[in-house]
């Protein structure tokens, strides 16, 4: 049994060396045409710079923050090094995940003047370079941190100090997101209300100031931001059952199974996922149908290899100690159920094949206040199914996994733990059927600036089409699986407060007034993060329209297209990385600053801020993913013909609506993910301090 | 002492006789020319119309309810009947409150034509007399119901029934709300996009088929439903401390004061109410300021009368039994000026005078998107502040009632309740102030109908905007009473389950798996809420552009204002009639069935649903409130001449955005006070049927 995290280490190396050979590949292929390798490099450039400064501004704050771990908790210099290194890691996975996917983005383009049969292979295997990179860099950290801390030093503090590793992550996941998230919304909005609508010249049009800064953004937003989010998700799942196990199971004769049981889902489920990723091959004379085949094949077979491995997995480990053994395979199982559930049905509140989107295109007739409001309406509607899912998946995986260990304090809640790594085990074949979305998008907009034919456009536009499922299951297993871990962590925060209080509980019933006043400040503070993040955008867009603006009218023949006339590009990703540089500090260090405060006030207050932002953030995640889906595809569909088409008065009444979707599910939507983790992992590691050093103890 | 209850029905008696003696100064003045009769009458007959439609669906759900309250529960058919009565008064109040406003606005117009002095008392004692009959109706109720059954029959469900009588009063709230919120949406965003926006014609011309359903719909919503809105509030502040120190206090020394302290508060609110009514009076050559003057010096008086006589009384009440009993009038004083700076922040967030609104204006000129984006940021960013508030007004009256009686289980909670009371014991002159507004609003839209001088409707628009700093505030007090009231009613839940159970506790402790998921889906029911009502709106909105533009397209001469020519009014009526009697029906049963299914389920996953409710029903209530009035604001701030002015680019963006507003503001926002009400009373009610009958006890 010792030698599981030796195989979750290996499981990981063995995902890197995938990723490496899968970057050999994409690199081979050609970059087209030297227009398009200079669109390329430009916007490599862009990416590059901007995550260069972010980086660095992030790095002052994770200094800050290893020598407040470092003077404050016991231990806790090993769990300042854990804590930088998790940092450093996240970091790495969103600069390799944009860097292969600014590589892959001309090549893609290049491919696709064949059609979409190399193309798509391609660009997948583009987006299974960051997924393998996220995956495995994530279990590798986890895997070296246990065996180091846990098995070979056997520190009372072991798993403590793997759990500072998941914070470095999520710390920097939730700048990037936000970063990221504010550079491409402002760059977006700016190019489209400006060239789309002022200028009247088309998106992606080599004429419009914004457009190297708007694919820039798809890249350090979608790619990068998408890369530390998922690698936080990930290394969070893992890390909070282990943590839970620690603090809950301590010295039974079960601990060493229930702290090994995560490292061997995610061992397993990494080699189900290298195997799924082989699966995604085309023939040369595939259809469309069959594409789309190959593509949901990989993460099928994935998927089914993990409900298996869930079982097996339960009864090597737990086997021993528990007759109902299988109880925690099917924890696993309820998780990875409901992630897909989550997943088809955003995609049925999303998608223009299903009712609520042609109702918002439909309402698009009346002009834009009803667009808007049918895209409020259904983005809020579809909170109602995914909070009934994912609280299914907690009492299914809750109830499977008390009915093993019957009579174990924690043993119900380490089932809804395990349910979250259940949605993310095959998590490297995942990511790439959802990165592969952005380098096809970006493939399609090079082709567009490097004025390629529009059948290239045309290929690039169906390859999107078709990953758009694949890409709204993981983002159902990224949301779904948020709210499993953070349940987790919070039992965890609960378990650790006691243990720090040498045994005296944590009241956290609602009815008690520090908990009910926190519980309501925890809810307040999504809508506050929302608001901030938006209004960043909406300053940042502004300031871009102001300088496209400026650009049309200072510039001679821009406008018109004349010949070696080109805008000043690198003004509009200046203007974009400093906005976002600037304005992500407030709303990231929100999440690190209120749990920290809190705590130190009130620890039963900080209980029940944790609670009130948990829940009103997964619903106000899944309200601004849906709407901002929502919208997007209602204009899509009228841009197919729906409605009177492009141009016409629904439309423009549907750009509206688009419009603000945007920030909507780029920018303040998936951020709240992150929030949720990064406030309860402060909480969590911070426990012993609060006791400790707090007012009221 | 005993002689409290009394004192309280008297004092309701001569609230209820001011009113009558204001609805005949109302009554003798002139309401104008036959023309502005027959105005005043059509509406009159449409919201009449409606309301006896509404009053007749809502009573086979009032039935329903008496038949299961009378089956479940001990002295259940008391409770019943206790239910039907505040059912009954509650839609009373809101059918005397819409008739004197019908009669007010055709008589206010006709004094307008001298000028404000004359037309600023009509409107005010129009008002006035919905105040003083909401006020002294749900006083006389609860105040007779207390003598009869807890005095006089001393039975041991006496407070139960109390409280019965208080969830009577909500339900028709709840649908009243909902009810006329739709009614008066539909109709308004069918009058403006098809006549301001598609026909061109100014708002309340008389061209416009949904003119009457518009001004009906004005009376019936922003009337009606918030008479029976804050009735509901009003009966709630009172009962919920009633019922927590019948459950809390039970035997205890202190009982009898706790009992009584809310009974007085109220008595004496209600004195100090008539006087300021009296006090809002003006001079023949008043200037604007004067009036703005006279208009704030009744609430101002009657609250500084409040902090005064909550000291009194407490002495009188609790000076016998806690040395510290000033503890208890500073809850109360803390809750009055809580109230009063969410009045204030909410004015800061929705008034032109200050940088958000301004911000909104400027952001117009980008386009309708932009605007959406600002208004949205803006009403998400007003939560903040407004819940900080809230948990100060909290924690002070928690621990000033604390330091009261200390070591006595509910003391604190028992403040928090009272500081509910502290925000509307001077109802009666608040709504005189908050009514006024939408009087003096039909003011206008009768004179625009009647085609009256271009000055009167100037003059109208002047006293609307008089009034708006105070609506503010009691705005602000409704939605800061109902948070205080709630959390009083839920602690008092779980004292009841604590009562039924005969001592075992109830566990709603948020890491417990029950309690979460109960949390987890409360938090989503005010998103479902929302959605449910906004669309409800949409659909309704739908079939009134529909309706108007075939009048406009099949009655010929119509669209030029040919002589002679009129549209059918009644049509537009119906339709928003009808949509309004379907649309209410599924939100409102929502509230009620969703707590009795899921306490029938599991009584500690009711506990967790009521405290998500609670926190994100506020969050999301002042959310809606706020960005509807900043976008409202901001067009009206457009229309004043900056950005271009009317008919601009700007102009039209902000217009999407007002559109949009309308149904946050009007619809769904006001609900969710009552909805957060409802389901927290039904909680308690029901609570030993819960135990009795559930399934996991």
């Amino acid at each position: 049994m010792d030698a599981v995290p030796y195989i979750s280490a290996a499981a990981a190396i063995a995902g890197l060396v995938l990723a490496f050979y899968f970057f050999g590949v994409v690199r081979k292929a050609s970059p087209g045409t030297p227009r398009m390798v200079q669109l390329m490099a430009a916007i490599q450039e862009g990416a590059r710079a901007f995550l260069r400064r972010e980086y660095q501004a992030v790095a002052v704050f994770v200094l800050i923050m290893a020598i407040i771990i470092g003077l404050l908790l016991p231990d806790g210099w090993l769990r300042a090094l854990a804590f930088v290194v998790g940092a450093v890691f996240s970091a790495l996975a969103g600069f390799v995940g944009m860097t292969v996917a600014t590589m892959a983005n001309a090549r893609t383009a290049e491919a696709a003047k064949t059609g979409p049969q190399l193309a798509l292979p391609l660009a997948f295997r583009g987006g299974a370079v960051m997924g393998f990179t996220v995956a495995g860099l994530a279990l590798l950290g986890v895997s070296v941190a246990y065996i180091v801390f846990v098995q070979v030093l056997q520190l009372d503090s072991g798993v403590d100090i793997v759990t500072a590793y998941s914070l470095g992550g999520s710390s920097i996941a939730l700048f990037a997101r936000i970063g990221g998230g504010i550079y491409t919304k402002a760059a977006d909005v700016g190019a489209d209300l400006v060239g789309k609508v002022e200028a009247g010249i088309p998106e992606d049009d080599p004429r419009n100031p914004a457009t190297i800064a708007d694919n820039v953004g798809d890249n350090v937003g979608d790619v990068a931001g998408m890369g530390a989010d998922l690698f936080e998700s990930y290394a969070g799942s893992i890390v909070a059952p282990i943590a839970l196990a620690g603090l809950a199971f301590a010295d039974q004769p079960y601990e060493q199974a229930a702290l090994l049981f995560p490292l061997a889902i995610a061992a397993f489920g990494m080699l189900a996922a290298i195997l799924g990723a082989f699966l995604v091959k085309t023939s040369p004379d595939a259809s469309g149908a069959d594409l789309a085949r190959a593509l949901h094949r990989g993460t099928n077979v994935a998927a089914g290899l993990t409900v298996v491995l869930a079982l097996v997995l339960a009864w090597w480990l737990f086997g021993a100690e528990a007759s109902n053994w299988w109880g925690f395979g099917v924890s696993v199982i309820a998780g990875l159920a409901v992630g897909v559930a989550i997943g088809r049905l955003s995609e049925y509140y999303t998608s223009d094949h299903y009712k609520p989107v042609k109702r918002i295109a439909a309402s698009s007739e009346t002009g834009s206040a009803t667009n808007i409001l049918g895209g409020i309406a259904t983005g809020k509607m579809s909170v109602a199914g995914s909070v009934v899912l994912v609280a299914v998946a907690i009492a299914a995986a809750y109830a499977a996994a008390e009915y093993a260990l019957p009579d174990v304090s924690g043993s119900g809640v380490y089932g809804v733990a395990v349910a979250g790594i259940g949605m993310l085990a095959t998590l490297g074949v995942v990511v790439a059927t959802d990165a592969y979305g952005p380098i096809a998008d970006n493939a399609g907009g090079i082709a567009e600036m490097a004025h390629l034919d529009p059948s290239v456009r045309e290929v690039t536009d169906e390859l999107d089409a078709l990953g758009n499922t694949t890409a709204a299951i993981a983002k159902g297993f990224a949301i779904g699986s948020a709210v499993l871990t953070a349940l987790a962590l919070f039992v965890s925060f609960q378990f650790a407060v006691q243990t720090a209080r040498e045994g005296a509980g944590l009241d956290l019933s609602i009815a008690n007034v520090e908990v009910f006043i926190g519980l309501f400040v925890g809810a307040m503070l999504p809508f506050l993060f929302a608001a901030l993040t938006m209004s960043s955008v909406g300053r940042a867009a502004n300031q871009m329209i102001e300088e496209v603006r400026r650009q049309f009218a200072s510039i001679p023949g821009l406008r018109e297209g004349k010949e070696g006339v080109v805008p000043d590009y690198a003004r509009c990703v200046d203007i974009s990385t400093r906005a976002a540089l600037r304005e992500m500090l407030l709303p990231g260090a929100l999440a690190v600053v209120v749990p920290l405060v809190v705590g130190f006030i009130s620890v039963e207050a900080l209980g029940g801020l944790l609670g009130g932002v948990l829940v009103t953030g997964f619903a106000i995640a899944i309200y601004m993913a849906n709407a901002g889906g929502a919208w997007d595809n209602a204009k899509k569909y009228i841009e197919a013909g729906h409605h009177g088409g492009k141009g016409s008065d629904p439309h423009k009444a549907a750009v509206v609506g688009d419009t603000v979707g945007d920030p909507f599910k780029d920018t303040s939507g998936p951020a709240m993910n992150i929030l949720i983790k990064v406030m309860t992992i402060v909480a969590l590691i911070f426990a012993p301090a609060f006791v400790q050093y707090g007012l009221f103890g």
